[in-house]
């Protein structure tokens, strides 16, 4: 089902590569193209058969009738007055930012036909070569309208996401951010100071519960720095729920207080048995 | 290769259950006599071809050449008296209990030919229903003797322990309750901890990262509430480093401190890349 008679894809990494992969198997767009600040990364997503053009530049994306933004917070946020200057004006906008609120607000100035999505797939690894276009498949996408945000676009992209395999959830952009720091920024932080706190010496002597604790704390550091700042209120004030329920773990420790400490556990497995 | 005329699982859960599947695939034992509490277990563990005979009473082991103590660690201390004096006077005895230094000073005392064990291989899940032959595949197997361990004995355990598909790590009993404090309780305490902190509403927007972050959170109460207690000096220093790396953490974002914060992430990337 064709959606689109061409979509850009600014930023060829994992998620935007894979999103490229996936609109050509899945033949949405006409034509689908390619900007990235690396020409290795062009190069193998033309070989992949992501992209049928791309450049380093910019102005390759005047035709597009979908973009989608798919780089870093800053990255997004420094580029998108020029974007807006070279795409047609009845183009669609969209972004995968992780946070929402701080980009939808300055987006919003910048394009008519705009709408914030977070598709809740990624990876711990990065780049073309680790994209596939079974990304999305069975994943969710947040859509994050505001009340400027045009019926029909909404409407467009929910189509969109879904044709690549996603379920579409509506919220709007401040929730999407507090929601988030509980269930992706806090447990990113949660997985990196976790391995920074076992001594070197002693990771040997591990199994897949630490493993699997920690994978996502071989993400890019520059990347989740930029998504954890730009959530900062709010993952502080999940961080500090956290520290609080660690306390009270420790503190029936201390106590040697066995009911105590099963009760928290009992009620931590019966909520992470519903998560499934 | 017969290793063992009888071997003698007592409790065939999740880990004695594998454990006598394992040992009757590799052919290590003439006969796998199993004990637990519950009938239906017994039951399961003959239909599965993991046990020849099974009882609700401990008077099936007083043959057994080898047995493994596969029951939580309350159970573990509480039972020893009473099975060091069923049990024939040249037979081994292990057990595969999570914490060592307490468990191993109690045993040494019931038991002549004792040896530590901690299979590093288990699930979230429980039971014989859930038992496997492969758990201990590649896994690892530390082994805690100390100067009153007969060496025959380790060299034994070590054969066995080998002949299921684990390597062996051989430490000594405080060594392995300090470093499993930071690599496998602490995990524990994070991923019930984190959980815990996650608004239920919120669970729903959620991905693959809290998922796999909090999935030994799924693990039984019960069982960890006692893991912890017989480890709670080392377990509380290692929840007191942890809360000073997410305080860390905290503070860099709280100044909005970038390079700070990439810093501290990077590091943390660096070692859990070299985790694999």
């Amino acid at each position: 089902m064709k959606l689109f008679k061409q979509v850009a894809i600014v930023g060829t990494g994992l998620v935007g590569g894979s999103l490229a992969l996936a609109i050509k198997k899945k033949r949405l767009a006409g034509e689908v193209v390619g900007v990235s600040r690396h020409r290795r990364s062009i190069w193998l997503a033309k070989k992949r058969g992501a992209i049928d053009r791309g450049s380093q530049e910019l102005d390759i994306i005047k035709d597009a009738d979908l973009v989608v933004l798919s780089m870093p917070v800053g990255a997004i946020m420094e580029l998108s007055p020029k974007i807006a200057r070279i795409i047609k004006k009845d183009c669609l906008v969209t972004d995968v930012g992780s946070t929402k609120a701080a980009i939808v607000a300055r987006l919003e100035k910048c394009f008519k036909n705009y709408l914030g999505s977070h598709p809740l797939a990624g990876s711990e690894k990065r780049g073309i070569a680790n994209a596939g276009a079974g990304l999305f498949k069975d994943s969710l996408c947040i859509l994050t309208p505001t009340g400027k945000t045009p019926k029909r676009v909404l409407r467009k992209m929910e189509l969109f996401w879904q044709a690549l395999g996603a379920k579409t959830s509506v919220i709007d952009p401040a929730a999407h951010d507090k929601a988030l720091s509980f269930t992706s920024h806090l447990p990113h932080v949660a997985a990196f100071s976790l391995i920074d706190t076992v001594p070197s010496g002693f990771a040997k002597l591990s199994s897949t519960g630490l493993r699997d604790t920690t994978r996502i704390a071989a993400s890019d550091s520059e990347l989740w720095s930029e998504i954890f700042l730009s959530n900062a209120g709010a993952l502080i004030r999940a961080i500090d729920g956290y520290i609080k329920n660690l306390r009270r773990t420790r503190s029936a420790l201390k106590s040697r207080d066995k009911r105590a400490l099963t009760r928290i556990l009992a009620r931590a497995k019966e909520k992470r048995t519903r998560l499934l």
